[in-house]
């Protein structure tokens, strides 16, 4: 794992909260993202060398829907830059992580994600990343 | 806010998450120190430019044994380098935002810290960390 790519924090109101994390972190996102095959709505802060991404559900049946409703709002995931995401993937798995695709799928921000399952990583939802290039 | 860092993680057992973490990112925590007044042990892996700490409680008055208590494992905060711990405090709380303490407090790692109530910050944990020089 390269570094801390982003964190990912879950939220009911994306507008009320791309205001409150301007004011928090005084920047303003670079860019706000539709992801359609997640059902989300994405803003990207810079924070030195990471981001803070904020994630707001666009239907009832995206994780994020779920997740909120089950715990409230708040972090959501902390996504790993990788060099290449399907050697990770294969290191993972024989290391007995359980990942949650069996193929890097396609995210925001033009890059390719796996999830590897909280209950391999002391209750955290762990991302792999990969820029597409 | 100059960059994240750190992001606190709230586990039960400290050297089977150790074990873990260096297992998922590959280095080795590259400190660990008990923490008396927060009732937590702490270990430290560089992740790029910024860190992940892992909390285990030392006592069941801790917050983190609260925090586990109630969300189970997880991640517990963010923890935002700043400048001037003392002006950030004083234009968050300007700026409507609800502070854990009023003076900063002596954290891990040679930090003054000071938190941002949840409630401020859709549902994160939010940590002032300032450098002890």
């Amino acid at each position: 794992m390269k570094k801390v790519e982003h964190i990912g924090i879950a939220v009911k109101n994306f507008s009320e909260a791309n205001a409150l994390y301007y004011k928090l972190l005084g920047v303003e996102p670079y860019k706000t993202e539709y992801v359609e095959s997640e059902g989300v709505n994405t803003s990207f802060f810079r924070a030195g060398d990471t981001k803070i991404e904020l994630l707001e559900a666009t239907n009832p049946d995206s994780a994020i829907a779920k997740f909120i409703e089950k715990r409230g709002e708040g972090i959501h995931h902390i996504a790993f830059e990788v060099e290449d995401i399907v050697a990770e993937m294969e290191r993972l798995k024989q290391d007995g992580f359980v990942l949650l695709n069996e193929q890097p799928k396609k995210g925001a921000d033009n890059r390719l994600v796996c999830f590897v399952h909280p209950k391999s990583a002391n209750g955290v939802l762990v991302e792999l990343t990969q820029e597409i290039k």
